[in-house]
């Protein structure tokens, strides 16, 4: 057993989880708390400081605290430990996050954005583990996305890295809350996949979506058009291919740039792989020569079943795309792992 | 005066040049040769080592060769040191250009894609001077890229990274010869100028064009459609703003992806700076939020005029969109950078 450990909060818009990894990787507690983003940001500061300092407490007796790393969703400014963007959390916007939440625990604090954070997270214990270099891409309410380089989570020029989401696929497509038009984020994200649901409904010939969409509000959720498309309902799987689609597009675009060996696909959204892939993988190779030289023999790409970890690698120089591993929990293995490398 | 120096080999397919440079930078010679593709490989790998041991020799008396890079047009292995892909350079598919040259003139060569070689270049001597990072695009016949990062060219798993030619702008547009449709290089390279001036005249109102068309082929250039454009020619006006649009999308994606301080435009379509950037710089704005949140003052962002080097830097943490300084000889100091840095 490790001699230290470090503490790793994931603020959602959901949930607030607060927990204690140590070097090695294991899970000593986690505490998850629903986000009152409603009751103030001062509300939720509190929270999380006093969750912070139990686990320190509890746990000073089994090694030391190498910090505390907080990911956090929207654009973070690491100069100045600030959040500079972030439409989920209302009333946080210049507010000196990283500074305050460390004065009043009395430890170092490193703040990231969340996807940077389960980027790192799927890199350290997940499917990107043993590779230096890979890319993250969460789907869920929004896209996001993270990249390791060299071992280390890829900040830019001052952290506001990895936006994935934002990627052009459709010049003259659906607008998007950031300003610019058909971001991937309008067909990969689960909002997008609700809207192209009803575009279906409003289009005719979506009979199963329409039963759906009439039925109480919560099971006319990504979720359930995924479930419509494995049953083979033609509307619903017209969806997830516009899904793959984008993705293909996006992955297609990131391997031309960057030629990584590992691209992982995780979120909510990535749940529903079995009705994406297909169509994501049949644009990448049509999108990127680059991919179309690299890619793996058939038997290491898993497009109609959920992808497993393979206890055999694919051959070296060859491009991987696959699903994440950790799930939910990814954000905030990675955040734990921030303090724990000295570059952060 | 430097004490040592290395050989720089830029294989174009008009011209092949060799140059000695010493660690500081400064040109001892150059040579110029046309490439003469059609004699074959052997005849150009000839001159190519011809030139190199002349070179080796009349400089071994100022100091020590530091050895030799060779920039070449196509997609590089660099693990076997052998093109993947070069469309211009018929009959080299599959040769081990690296080991080969190496053996003849008995130095150590490193082989790099052009377009990285050009980044490298214009990183060290150029535009990108004193940045870690940088993206390089280069726009000729075709369009090719390369990142630098941590001051090194960033290779990616197999040396393929920085295909930003074909990056997808409009995935219902121009059918691309990589196999994808609608990559930059079919709205932004020479040749996409030339085909869209075509299809102006085809709409027809586009009288000047028509005009140039008609007129020796050699007129109906990327060059002469910017020349008409600067006189106000609305046809050829539209042409370079598609350029800057499909541009502008491009380096949208790579600030959203990477963001890194600064992105270098160069090659000879560059030289229509004037025509393109007003679009170009309009589309990054609307395309990254990014871009948005890290724009220099206007001052510092040269739309109508040709960029010029400011002894004033621009603010920290400022996105730099700019034009190349090294013109066509980017690539041959780049090269010759190559084998001075440790890490290749």
């Amino acid at each position: 057993m490790s001699s230290s450990f470090a503490i790793g909060v994931d603020l959602g818009g959901t949930n607030l989880r607060i927990a204690a990894v140590d070097t090695d990787g294991n899970l000593l507690e986690k505490i998850t708390l629903g986000t009152q983003v409603l009751k103030g940001r001062e509300f939720v500061v509190n929270e999380m400081c006093d969750a912070i300092k139990a686990l320190e407490a509890r746990y000073s007796n089994r090694g030391t605290l190498c910090g505390v790393g907080i990911g956090i969703p929207g654009i973070i400014d690491k100069r100045t430990g600030m959040l500079r963007e972030s439409p989920n959390l209302p009333g946080w916007h210049d507010y000196p996050v990283r500074d305050d939440i460390s004065q009043r625990i009395g430890t170092e604090v490193i703040l990231e954005n969340d996807a940077n954070a389960a980027g790192f997270g799927e890199n350290w214990l997940g499917a990107g583990m043993g590779y230096d270099e890979m890319c993250m891409i969460t789907l869920g309410t929004g896209v996001g996305g993270g990249l390791v380089l060299r071992g280390g989570v890829w900040l830019g020029m001052n952290g506001m890295a990895g936006e994935v989401g934002h990627v052009t696929v459709d010049p003259n497509g659906h607008p998007c809350k950031c300003g610019s038009i058909g971001c991937v984020e309008q067909y990969a994200s689960a909002t997008a996949i609700m809207r192209m649901a009803r575009e279906e409904i409003a289009a005719g010939d979506a009979p199963e979506l329409e039963k759906l969409a009439a039925g109480p509000n919560i099971e006319f959720s990504a979720r359930a058009i995924f479930n419509l498309a494995l049953q083979g309902d033609r509307a619903a799987q017209r969806v997830y291919d516009r899904v793959g689609w984008a993705l293909g597009i996006l992955v297609g675009d990131l391997v031309n740039i960057l030629n990584l060996r590992m691209y992982v696909i995780g979120g909510g959204v990535s749940n529903a792989w079995q009705a994406f892939a297909p169509s994501m993988f049949a644009e990448i190779r049509k999108r990127s020569m680059v991919y179309a030289a690299t890619a793996p023999p058939d038997e290491f790409i898993a497009v109609g079943a959920a992808a497993k970890v393979s206890s055999q690698q694919p051959p070296p120089y060859r491009t991987v795309v696959t699903r994440a591993l950790l799930g939910s929990d990814a954000g905030l293995y990675g955040a734990a792992r921030l303090p724990m490398v000295k570059s952060h």
